[in-house]
C-alpha cells in the first residue's frame, strides 16, 4: 500500500492558471529580472499605499470552467426562447452556420483589434468595405461608415450631423411620430444637454423651422409611406433629412437616397445577427456626397500600398474624436465591427437575390396575415406595410398577446387596443396560424389567401434600382466557397490567436473559450430585447450578478451595464454628474477639467454632455500638474462640474497625487470622473470608489475579457457612488441592457477568477509590464516611471531622439514589427513619437521574450541606420512590411538582403506571418476617397 | 398596390444549393464544355441503363438547415445525460474548451485528409508525433503508431501481430479473464476465421502453449496487479505479451514495457475525447523495438526535407495493406486521426504533471469511495485498484444501480451480486455521496475518510520512471499559448477550408457546419456506450433512421452502422458471406475473387475473413476481363465464396458488364461483394442491391459527409440482402454502434438533401468529373473512359509517357501542385504513374477552373522541360514544393526565377499557400526511423 495523496492537493488548477500566461516558475524568473523577491514586494513598491484597498473583494469563490459552464447552462435554462414577432427594430434571423462557426465562434475573427494597423487587417477591412458597399447600395446614398453602436445612437449621431450640416439657426429637430420608441428616448437623452429641441410630428403638414427631420421608413407601427414631398420641403427650408430605414425592406423599396434623404441610419441586426436580448448589433450610417468628412465613427477606404496595389485602411481619421478632442462632434470610438462582419457576410452569402427573396417572404407573410385578419373582421390599420401588421382590437390587446404567447409567440402590445405583428426571415405559415388563433380568427386557408391577396407595398415605392452588383456578392454562394472566403480573409490578419497584441490602454488579454461558448447558445442568443421579463429570468439574474460584482470590484454603489461602448459609459457618467448638479440647483456648473494627457474621447464626451472643457497641464512625467490644477479650479470654482482623469494615468503611471486631486476638486464642489480604461492595473489592489472618484465607466472589452472583435462590440458600464445613482440616464443605448448578449463573457470571467484570481491577474499585468520595461530599457528610453523606476501595467518607449538621429519613426518600427510577426503597440499615444506597450497578464514568458527580442533586433537595425551601414531611406525599417511577393518577384535592388528583410530572427523561419500588402499610403486614400468595393480591374497589375 | 409574389416562390433555396458547388448557370456552362444539353442527357450516356434504378428513393422530403437542426435538437433532447461511472474502457473526461473549439469544431482540422502528402500535412503530423510520444512514454515501449480504431480491434491487431512475431506453432492466444467484455467479443470475431483458439485464463498459473497472451492492466473489474512473472513465463516459452492498458493509469503505474510487455494497446478516449455513445475515439498500439515493421496502421516518422531540415511524414508505408494486398496482415486504413489529435493536445495542454494529477484524483476518489463502502459494511472485492471499485452486494446489484440512476449516476451492474463504480476526471465527492447513498451507506464524512484512507495502488507498481519530458509537453500551459500552438499547426496544412482536395476514391466533399454542429452538443457527446437504452432514445431513433435510409439508398435489406471504418465494414460483410455459406454446409467455399485493379484493402479483408484471394485480370480499360473471370470461376467453382468488386470501378468507369459479372458469380454459388468506395457516383441513379450485389460496405466519411479528420474517424456501415441479414457479425467494433457520436452528420446530410438533392449531387459529381476530364484532355491523356469518352465521378490522367519523355514524375506534379496551393490528386492508384482526380459535387466552377488552370500551367512547365528550356533535373517541378525560406534566403542558383517558382499564376499573388517544408526524403526517414518527438537540437541549422 502506498501513502495517500489528500484530495485537496489534487484539485484541478484554477482557471486563473490558464488565463494568466506565466507559470509560477516563469513569474519567478521575471521577478528576478525586475529585481524583486516577490510579487507582493513589487506591488507594494509600484502601487501607492494611499490608493491600496484595505478590503478584499466580496466575490463568490472561483469555480472551474466546467462549473461555470454548468451555472451558465442553468441561467440559460431560465430564459425562455419564444418566437418573437415584436419587431421595433429587432427581427428574428438565421445566422448561416458557416458564418456562425467561422466568424462568431472563431478566435481568428473575434480576438482581432481595431484595424488601426491596416497592413495586418486587410481581411476584416475587406469585410467592412463589403459592409459599406451593402449599405450605400441599399440606401442609395454615397458613403457609408463601418458601423455605429445601434440604431438609436446612430439616429442621435445623425441628428448632430444634420445640425452641423444645416445652416438653419433654430436648434430644432423634428422627429417622426412613427420613430422607434427607443430612438425617441435616446434622441431625448442626447438632445437635452446640447440644447436641441425635439418636435414630434406625423410629418404630413408643414415643417417647423428646424435643422433636420428624422423619418422612420417603414414606421414603427408598420406604416409604409414615402417621403419625397417631405424631403423637398425640408430641402427648401435648409433642413437635413435623416431616414431611419430597415435595410432588409430596402431590398424591395425605393431607397432613402432616391427619396431625397441626406442621411440614412438603421440596424443591420436582421442580416444574420442574433437578438442577444438587444445587442450587440451593428448600426449603419450612410450620407450623401459632401457629408462624409463629418461622419461619426470609422470609415474604411481604399488606398494603395508602396507597390501601388489597392489596399484597405481606415479613411479620414483626422475626423476622429481622439484627434479632435473638445472640437469633436461625436465620441464614438469602439464600434460594432464583429457584428458588421457578420451582417456583411450574410449579404455576401445570400447575394442581392437571396436578400430580396428573404424580404419578399417576410412581406408576403405579413400580407397574408393581414388578409386573414381582415377576413375575420379584425381591423388592420395600415393598407400598406412591409413586414409589420398593426391590428386594432378594441380592449383586447392584452388578451391577444397572452393567447399568442401561450402558443409560443411574442407579439407587440402597442396599447390596450392595438397589437402589432412583425414577420421576419423565420416566419412560417405555422406561425401565422398561431397568430390568427390568438386573434380569434377561424377557418383561414393560407393557400386561398395567398392566391387572393396582393402584395401590400405602395406601387410608387417599389424598388427598381439595382444593388450589390459587385462580384463579391455573387461569388460565394456554396458553403464551401463561403468557408474558403472567410478563411482567406482571416489568414490575412493578425489577431490574438497568432501573436501578442501589445496595445497600451487596450488590454488585449485572453478571451477564453469557456467565456465565449455561451453567447451562441440559443437561450442567450434568441431573446428579443422587449420580450417579457418572465422570459429573461436567466439574463436578468446574470446582469444583476455582474452589476453587483463590478460594483464590488470598483468600490462603487451602483453599476449600469446599459452603455454599449466605453464612450457611451463616459457620456452616461457625465450626464449623471450634470443631473446631480442641476438637481441641487447648480445649473451653472458646466466646466469639465481634463488633463492634457487625456484620451480625446474624454473631451468629446464632455462636450456632448453639455460641458465646457478646460485643460489642465501635466508635468514632464505625465502627471497632473497640481499647481495648474489649483489655478484652474480657482478660476472656474463656481462653474466647476467635474474633473475627468484616467487612473493609472494614460502614461501608465500610478500618480501619487490622485487622492489629493480628488480632494481639491471635491472641495470646490466638483465631481470626480475616473476613466476606467486602465482598470486592469487596479482590480483587486485598489477600488476607484475608495480613493475619491464619484463615477467611472469600465470597459468590459478591456479588463473583463470581452473580445475586441476587430473594433467592437464593446460594453462600457457606468459605475457611480450612491449620491449619483438616481441621476444615471436610462436611455444612452437603444436596448434596455445594451449589449446584453455578450455579458456572459464577463460574468464567466469574474466567476472563474474569483477575487484572488482577479488580483493575481492584476499583479501579473504589472509584473509583465515592468519585465518588458526592464528588458527594453537598455535599448530604448522608457518614459514615465514611478517609484523605483516602476511602471504600472503598461510602459512607454520613446523614439523621439532615435527619430531625430536616424529618421526612423514610430511608424517604421510599427511596420517593421509586422515583419517580425507582431501587431504594433499603441503608436504616438499619449505622447507623439512613442510606443505604448501593454502586455497584459495573459502573455506567457516565451511570448514576452519573443516580443522583447523583436524590439531589440529592431533597435539593432536602427543602429545600423545610425552607423550608415543601412541607407537612411532604403532600409528594412522604412520599407517594412515586406510582402512575400516583393521579396520573390522581380529584381532585388535594396542594399540589404532578402533574408534580412524576411527573417531577421531565426525563429521566424518556422513561424512567419506574411503581410498581404506593403505599407499603405494613408494620404493617397484620403485624397482619393473610395469607400465601397472597387471594381476588380483595380486589382490588375 | 403591387401584384403578388406567391409564397411557394419565396422558399429558401434548399440546402442542396449550398452543398452543391456550381450554380445552375455554372452547371449550364459546364454542360456546354462537356457537350451535353442537360444533366439528364449526360447521365443517360454516362451511366449504363442496365444498372439504372427504376424506383425513386423513398426518403423523407428534404428539410432546410433550421428544420434539420430543430429535429436534431428534438432527438438530442430524448437522450438523457447522466453521470456515467460505468467504466469498461470509457470514462468521462473534460475536453478543454480551447481544444474543443479550435480542433473538433474547426474545419481547418476536421476537413483535412490523411497525410499522404506530408509537405502540406506538417501540422497534423506534428500532432500525431506528439500522440506517439505520449504513448511510447507512458507504455514504456519503443514505437507507437498514429492510432487504431478502438481498444478491442487494437487488441485483435495485437493478437495477429503476436502470432506473426512468435515462433510458437500452436494457434492459441490466451486472454485475461479480466479483459474488457467487448475486447473478448471482438477477439472472438477476429480469431475464428483465422483458426486461432482463444483460451481465457486468470493468468495466475502456467500458460498453455500459445503464441501470445493478453493481459488487461488494470482489469475490467478494477483489479490491479502486475504481470512481471507472467511476462517472464511467456518469454520463456516464446509467447508475446500484449498489455491492454489504461493510458491514464499509466501515469501512476509501472509501465507495460517495464513489466515485460511486447505490445501495448488501449484507448485514449479519456484524454479529453467525449463518450459519443461509444466513439469515435483513438486507440493506441505501442511495440518493443523489433516489431515496428510489422505494426498495423499508420506510423508517423521524422525525416528530412530537400534542405536537410527535419520534417514529418508517414513512415514504413510499404507495410500498408494497400501495398501488400493479400500478403497484408491487417486491413486497417482509415484510423482515428482527429481523435488522436484531440488526445495528444489534451496531453500537451495538461503536461505530465497535469495528467498525473488527474489520475491521482480519480484514484483518490476511488480509494475514498471504497473506504466509505467498507465502513458501511459493503464488501469491496479488490484491495488494490486504480479508479474502479468492485463492490459485492449479494442480490442487491439491480437495486443499487437503480438507486444511483435515480440520483443521476450510471453504475455498472456486473452481475446480480456485484456493482462496479469507475471514477474519472469529473468525479467529485458529491458524486461519491450519491453512490454511497445508492449502496445504503450512511454517515460518511469525506474529510475523515480522506485523512484515514491510504492510496490503493500496489507499492511495487508505483511508477518512478519519467514520461513526456519533451518540451512540447511543457510549453503550452496557458490557454493563449495553446490557442496559438493549434493555430500555428493548422496553418501549416491544406484542408478543405483552403482549397479543393481532388482525391480520387476519397470523395472530399463539403462537411457542412449544420451537419457538424450537433456532434458536440452534450446530449450527443455525453452518452456512455453502455448507458441504458432508455437514456439513448434519441440516438437509437437516429441510428434506426439512418440505417433505414442507407438501405433505401443502396437497395439492400439491412444496414448495420457498427463498423467504424470502411475496412471493418468490408470485414463484416465478408464474415456474413462466410457465415452464410457455412450455414448451408458450404464449409469449403473460401475463395474470394478480386480484380487486379482492386484497392489493396479488399484482399487484406478477405484474408482476415479466412478466404483465399484469387486475382481476376482486367483489360486495358481497367474493366474486369470476363474471359478470365469465367476461367477463374470454373477453376474454383466448388470453393467460390465471393467476388469483391468496386463499382464504378477503381478506374472511375461504369463497367457495362457488372450485371453479367454478378450473374456468373451467382450461378457458380458465389456471393457478390461490391465495395462502396465509389458510391458517390451512384446515389439516386442506381442501387447496388438491384443489379446483383449481395453485400456492400459504405463509407460515410466519403459519400455521406463525415469529414476525413486528417485520416479518420470513419464509419463503414455494412449493407446486406435479406438472406445475409442474420449472418452479420455483431462484434466487429468495440462499441455497439461503432462511431455513433458522428452519425448525426450523415443523418443531417440525408435529411437536408432528400432524394432529389442526393440524386442532384451525384449528377453534379459526374458532370464535374467529366468537365475536368474535358478541360485536361488536351493536355494530358485521360485514361479509362466509357461510352462517348465519358468517365464516372473521377478521372485518371496518365503521366507515364510524359515521365518517359521528360523525367517529370507524378510525384513532381503532385508536389508542384502544392506551389499552386492544391492538395494533389490520388497518386499512382489504381495505376502507377497516373493521377486520379475526383472533384465531387461540392466544388464550384471557379475552383474547378482554378485547379484545371494549375494542371495546365504545370503541363506547360513540363513542356519547357521537354523542350530543354528547363533543366531536366533543376526545374520548378523537381524542386517543388518551394518554401518561402528557400526563395528568400541565400543565393538563388536555379535556372528559373524565384517568381516562376512561387507565382506561376498571377492569382497566387493574392492567395498563396506556403509549404512549410521542401520535398521530404521518404527513404531517409525509413532508414533512420524516429517515431517520437525529436529533441529541439534537431531543428537547429
Amino acid at each position: 500500500m502506498t501513502d495517500r495523496s489528500p484530495l485537496r492537493d489534487l484539485s484541478a488548477p484554477p482557471f486563473a492558471t490558464r488565463h494568466i500566461g506565466p507559470s509560477d516558475a516563469e513569474q519567478a524568473r521575471m521577478l528576478q529580472t525586475v529585481g524583486y523577491e516577490s510579487v507582493a514586494d513589487l506591488v507594494a513598491m509600484a502601487v501607492p499605499g494611499a490608493i491600496r484597498t484595505a478590503t478584499a473583494m466580496a466575490l463568490p469563490d472561483a469555480v472551474n470552467e466546467q462549473e461555470a459552464l454548468a451555472e451558465l447552462r442553468a441561467l440559460a435554462g431560465r430564459n425562455k426562447v419564444l418566437t418573437s414577432m415584436i419587431g421595433l427594430g429587432y427581427h428574428d434571423t438565421i445566422t448561416p452556420g458557416v458564418i456562425l462557426r467561422n466568424v462568431l465562434e472563431n478566435p481568428g475573427w473575434y480576438t482581432a483589434y481595431t484595424p488601426y494597423q491596416p497592413e495586418i487587417s486587410q481581411g476584416r477591412l475587406e469585410a467592412l468595405l463589403n459592409f459599406q458597399t451593402v449599405v450605400t447600395d441599399l440606401t442609395g446614398l454615397d458613403v457609408a461608415g463601418a458601423s455605429l453602436l445601434d440604431e438609436a445612437t446612430a439616429a442621435a449621431e445623425a441628428m448632430t450631423l444634420a445640425r452641423r450640416a444645416s445652416k438653419v439657426k433654430a436648434d430644432v429637430f423634428v422627429v417622426d411620430a412613427e420613430a422607434l420608441p427607443q430612438t425617441k428616448a435616446v434622441l431625448a437623452t442626447r438632445a437635452e444637454p446640447l440644447g436641441i429641441t425635439l418636435v414630434e410630428s406625423d410629418l404630413t403638414g408643414d415643417l417647423p423651422e428646424c435643422f433636420g427631420v428624422l423619418v422612420q421608413y417603414p414606421g414603427a407601427s408598420g406604416r409604409l409611406a414615402g417621403f419625397r414631398a417631405l424631403a423637398e420641403r425640408a430641402r427648401a427650408q435648409g433642413a437635413q433629412v435623416v431616414a431611419a430605414a430597415d435595410l432588409l425592406a430596402l431590398t424591395l423599396l425605393v431607397s432613402p437616397g432616391e427619396l431625397g434623404a441626406d442621411i440614412a441610419v438603421g440596424s443591420t441586426q436582421r442580416f444574420g445577427v442574433p437578438f442577444g436580448f438587444g445587442g450587440p448589433h451593428a448600426a449603419y450610417m450612410a450620407v450623401r456626397e459632401g457629408l462624409q468628412r463629418q461622419m461619426p465613427g470609422r470609415l474604411v477606404g481604399v488606398s494603395v500600398d508602396a507597390d501601388g496595389r489597392p489596399a484597405y485602411r481606415l479613411a479620414l481619421q483626422t475626423r476622429e474624436q481622439h484627434i479632435r478632442r473638445e472640437k469633436a462632434t461625436s465620441n464614438i470610438c469602439t464600434a460594432q465591427v464583429l457584428l458588421a462582419v457578420l451582417a456583411s457576410m450574410y449579404a455576401v452569402y445570400h447575394g442581392p437575390d437571396g436578400l430580396r427573396r428573404i424580404a419578399q417572404r417576410a412581406h408576403r407573410h405579413a400580407a397574408i396575415l393581414a388578409a386573414g385578419l381582415r377576413d375575420n373582421g379584425v381591423e388592420v390599420v395600415h393598407d400598406e406595410f412591409f413586414d409589420t401588421v398593426l391590428a386594432k382590437v378594441p380592449g383586447r390587446a392584452d388578451e391577444v398577446v397572452a393567447a399568442a404567447a401561450a402558443g409560443g409567440i411574442n407579439l407587440r402590445r402597442v396599447d390596450g387596443d392595438h397589437v402589432a405583428v412583425a414577420c421576419d426571415e423565420k416566419t412560417t405559415t405555422a406561425h401565422l396560424a398561431v397568430v390568427w388563433e390568438a386573434f380569434g380568427c377561424e377557418g383561414v386557408v393560407v393557400d386561398d389567401l395567398d392566391r387572393a391577396t396582393a402584395d401590400a407595398l405602395p406601387g410608387d415605392l417599389v424598388r427598381t434600382s439595382e444593388f450589390m452588383t459587385h462580384p463579391v456578392f455573387h461569388s460565394y454562394r456554396s458553403e464551401t466557397a463561403m468557408l474558403r472566403y472567410l478563411r482567406r480573409l482571416q489568414d490575412k490578419d493578425i489577431a490574438l490567436d497568432r501573436s501578442m497584441i501589445p496595445l497600451g490602454s487596450c488590454t488585449m488579454k485572453l478571451n477564453a473559450t469557456t467565456e465565449m461558448e455561451p453567447i451562441t447558445w440559443p437561450e442567450f442568443a434568441g431573446i428579443h430585447p422587449f420580450a417579457p421579463d418572465a422570459q429573461a429570468e436567466g439574463y436578468l439574474e446574470l446582469i444583476g450578478n455582474l452589476e453587483g460584482w463590478l460594483a464590488e470590484i470598483t468600490g462603487y454603489a451602483r453599476v449600469s451595464i446599459q452603455p454599449n461602448a466605453g464612450s457611451q459609459g463616459e457620456f452616461a457618467g457625465l450626464l449623471a454628474i450634470r443631473s446631480y448638479h442641476r438637481s441641487r440647483g447648480d445649473v451653472g456648473r458646466n466646466v469639465c477639467l481634463i488633463p492634457s494627457s487625456a484620451h480625446g474621447t474624454n473631451a468629446a464626451s464632455a462636450v456632448m454632455a453639455g460641458m465646457r472643457v478646460v485643460v489642465v497641464a501635466c508635468d514632464d512625467d505625465g502627471n497632473v500638474d497640481l499647481d495648474d490644477l489649483s489655478l484652474k479650479i480657482d478660476k472656474h470654482r463656481e462653474a466647476l462640474a467635474a474633473i475627468m482623469v484616467t487612473y493609472p494615468s494614460t502614461h501608465g503611471v500610478y500618480e501619487e497625487t490622485i487622492v489629493e486631486i480628488c480632494a481639491r476638486v471635491h472641495e470646490a464642489g466638483g465631481q470626480v470622473y475616473v476613466d476606467g480604461a486602465n482598470l486592469n492595473a487596479l482590480v483587486g489592489l485598489a477600488k476607484l470608489g475608495e480613493f475619491g472618484s464619484d463615477v467611472s465607466h469600465l470597459n468590459l472589452h478591456k479588463t473583463f475579457c470581452i473580445p475586441h472583435g476587430g473594433g467592437g462590440p464593446g460594453v462600457g458600464p457606468v459605475a457611480v457612488k450612491a449620491h449619483l445613482a438616481d441621476h444615471l440616464p436610462t436611455h444612452v443605448s437603444a436596448a434596455p441592457y445594451g449589449s446584453a448578449g455578450i455579458l456572459p463573457i464577463s460574468w464567466a470571467y469574474v466567476r472563474m477568477m474569483g477575487g484572488d484570481g482577479l488580483r493575481q491577474a492584476t499583479e501579473q499585468a504589472i509584473l509583465s509590464a515592468n519585465y518588458l520595461a526592464r528588458r527594453l530599457a537598455p535599448h530604448y528610453p522608457v518614459l514615465y516611471t514611478g517609484r523605483d523606476g516602476l511602471v504600472a501595467h503598461e510602459c512607454i518607449v520613446d523614439l523621439r531622439q532615435i527619430t531625430k538621429e536616424t529618421g526612423v519613426t514610430v511608424d517604421d518600427v510599427a511596420k517593421r514589427l509586422v515583419d517580425y510577426g507582431f501587431h504594433a503597440p499603441t503608436m504616438s499615444f499619449p505622447v507623439a513619437g512613442t510606443l505604448m506597450i501593454e502586455p497584459t497578464e495573459s502573455e506567457d514568458l516565451a511570448e514576452l521574450d519573443r516580443f522583447a527580442e523583436a524590439m531589440i533586433a529592431i533597435r539593432e537595425e536602427i543602429a545600423r541606420v545610425a552607423s550608415g551601414e543601412y541607407d537612411r531611406v532604403d532600409n528594412p525599417l522604412r520599407n517594412a512590411p515586406h510582402t512575400a511577393d516583393s521579396l520573390v518577384s522581380g529584381e532585388w535592388s535594396h542594399p540589404y538582403s532578402r533574408a534580412a528583410a524576411a527573417y531577421p530572427l531565426p525563429s521566424l523561419r518556422d513561424n512567419k506571418y506574411w503581410s498581404p500588402v506593403r505599407r499603405i499610403d494613408q494620404a493617397y486614400g484620403d485624397r482619393n476617397l473610395v469607400c465601397s468595393c472597387p471594381p476588380l480591374e483595380a486589382y490588375e497589375d
